[in-house]
């Protein structure tokens, strides 16, 4: 319970060597990949409205997944980067998100290239894009109202989930760093990365790339890195764990009529404890 | 998505049978013990200071307590029964506390007789309570206050908790019961379930009694029915599953360098957009 | 203190004669303009952003709109009609919009047919509209989401504002009312009621219509009844009202030195505790 | 709209001359009372109360109050001071609340020596205080934990306002200051201020003290320099003019059935924009 500091996720970047970073919707989980040894966090949106049992749709409004960011972030020595969808409406919309993220510690944000409201990447088809220049436009708009040098604007573009293929990907990718983009993520859910990989051949290598293996769950950190990847997010497999766990524990209990088969397979309540700090906060009434 | 809606805990309650309610600290895990089969869910302030990393010691406020529970009854087809410790504070803040959580849709609170701020049940020994009037004034003003009849107010008493035995848990609970308590919740947290047999035994039936069988995990449903018990609160397992499944998800997938060998253990992405109701959301944009 | 309760919107707008609503921003103004006779009060966007010294622009979220609204509700004993600007997004949004306002015990909200993000009406000229098979689109899923039937969904249109003409305010509200709207609110920032007037003559009544004379200040409640109209919103009188009043109160102490001057223009603290049911709560601790 | 930035309240403090603090409840109220030429801010829970037509007896949580505060320093560009109550409960309490109020920009927070739940210092007499050594524990956690050098603690005593004395006063605002407070405040509401320059006569000046002459309005500015006061709180005049100025306004629309009577008495919309930079913000989308 120590004052808890964090680098920015731009001095984690700097320090070079692959970023891994693990997707979560709450304080617990962004501490346990914490402590697993991930360099930072994804408050994941798909997470955050999971977790409300609401699709990841631009539902939830701003002020919810700030409060969700913010919440990990408190918890955290490492960064959160804020997985902030299409920066909730407009150009307005941008700079409001960057001033109320960067005022409350996040040090990172990404946006993607889709319409408002949004639709989770993974559902249907050829969603629609916003055009190159109405994006790059809230690129720029972010990154002139961010107050600090250390902010991070990272700029996903779903060219790829569009079926738009690796040259737009590419074009796209180049006007959001004219833009001021400091990375780009380039994501595709592809049953391979071979898209991914071709999109890594053609970049310059003018900024940094994120990408988001889920759907190529096999692709090691050290080959990704040596393809060119920057920074390699995780999104979504913790909350996946978390629903087949607790369906079995509640299952279990329920069927059997006690809890006494679960035992085995969950933690003691004290290192529950040891996750709330609890002895640290327990000095302050000593 | 379509309206979800739910009956109160009292009419839960007075179908008969034993009620069989899970802990959790967000809408997912509601639903998820929903899905199990559990009548009720309990938003655990133990799970909801935890989600947070924070101590279970009324650090977090009634406002966060508040929105964990409404978040979970509003994705949930069974009711939520909030866990409100101390009821935060003196008697005006009971009457607050019942006024918030009745207008946001919440069927049944539950009080403990411990001092504000209070520390979980499971640390330390020989809590300190408030006096048996002052807390049967408390539940008396949360029974004045509730707006409908079907508010269900549930008090619990930590005497044994506490170190003060059973008679000292019995002589409390009438008062409360005097004071107007719906039913009586007898907490303990010894190794086995003797003590809170001693207590049913003696107990006269006036009020259903509710039980956190944490310590005693395999005291059978069944069991615990014949001996007088109405309600059983599987309190925490849900979480301490997580925080196990989280442990070795986010390991693997850093200590192997890619997250294959997870994709056994974990639910693929589809299920989640089950537990967000996507297709019925869809369904508004046809 | 005692509970608060109120009647719907629609059984305000049933008693018959004109309904008569005040902008506010918060419970304390609500309060006052109940106090003062009106039948309902006006959550106003212009008045919750221009609390946060942020433009009425959707730069707020539907959580801070919601929270204000709800806030409002809690202390009163008339409707809150939300303004809820344009369903915040797509079709989804405002299904999500109606729940969630719905389920927090707001009985009205109103939804106009600009573009989301919106910009306040009294700002430029020629603000695009949603085209109006969509707009329909979001009126019915709003009625299509909403589990009472007491709950009243006001559909705006901006048509005036934007300088369509009246006929195409026509078009819109006929469209919307097949749609399913509960009323038709026609919104004008010209110098006078003229065009409202040629709307009202042109208009068959099938359902009630709703004004808001900000620019015509001087159209009389029995005029206006008489033409045709069964609710009229003050929208932001009281906010400006404050402005001017806070301006003056903040000046007077600063310049002259102490806060003599002003003590004539303030209410005693009484009042305040007046307005705060102060003892009505103090009989709890008795 | 441009950043606002703001020095911290030990920086105004710092720079000498009487520091005078307005009251307010929202962001809005700040803003203006910045425009007057105050030095500071203060989030009076007697204001943020009753804007929530609430008692200021600890039914709003630090959740809430820390929302208002933030809400008004994120406008500002003069610090806020965050009435803090009691710091909201025990010694973990006072320590969650310097952490939340510090990682959210507040400076300068102050804490009273009431009991919780605390009952506003003008209803009654003699309310009970907590005992000294355990607020000077409350008082050191505060400077304990705060994690930059410029975080500011007022220590607050209610001795006078309790009918304790000034003796009483004095001990324990000695007593505070050893335990690190910044400031001390010593709060009569006594019809003059005899008993507060009786403490200043015996103040040895070890530490800045802040007074509140809401009871004594006629004390200038100058005369409380002189007599050694640092920092005065006009606490709840903006907010008792608010009340003062919307009955009137509410009442002359209702009662004449138009709104023609106060436009002279309300500023104009286009004032509105100004104070949320409506301008500012629309060059965003240039």
């Amino acid at each position: 319970m120590s004052k808890v500091r964090y680098p920015s996720f731009r001095t984690v970047l700097e320090k070079g060597g692959p970023v891994r970073v693990a997707g979560a919707h709450n304080a617990l989980g962004g501490v346990l990949a914490q402590q697993a040894g991930f360099e930072a966090v994804w408050s994941s949106s798909l997470e955050v409205s999971a977790a409300r049992c609401l699709p990841d749709a631009s539902i939830l409004t701003m002020t919810e997944y700030l409060e969700s960011a913010v919440h990990m972030q408190r918890a955290l020595a490492i960064p959160v980067v804020a997985d902030c969808d299409t920066g909730y409406g407009g150009t307005m919309n941008v700079a409001h998100m960057v001033r109320e993220f960067e005022d409350n510690g996040i040090t990172a944000v990404c946006m993607e290239d889709k319409l408002f409201p949004k639709m989770n990447s993974f559902v249907g088809e050829g969603q629609s894009l916003l055009d190159t220049p109405a994006f790059a436009a809230k690129v720029s708009t972010a990154k002139a109202v961010q107050s600090t040098e250390d902010f991070f604007v990272i700029a996903r573009t779903e060219a790829l989930i569009s079926g738009l293929g690796v040259d737009e990907a590419l074009t796209r990718c180049h006007a959001y760093c004219d833009a001021g983009a400091d990375a780009v993520l380039i994501h595709s859910k592809a049953p391979t990365n071979a898209q991914v990989l071709e999109f890594l051949e053609a970049w310059d290598g003018r900024r940094p790339v994120v990408v988001v293996p889920t759907t190529y769950p096999d692709w090691h950190v050290d080959e990704a890195t040596r393809a060119g990847v920057s920074v390699i997010i995780y999104a979504n497999q913790g909350l996946r764990a978390i629903v087949s766990s607790l369906r079995k524990t509640f299952e279990a209990i329920y069927q059997t009529g006690d809890s006494t088969q679960v035992e085995d397979l969950i933690v003691p309540v004290g290192e529950i404890f040891e996750l709330q700090h609890l002895k640290e906060w327990q000095k302050l009434d000593a």
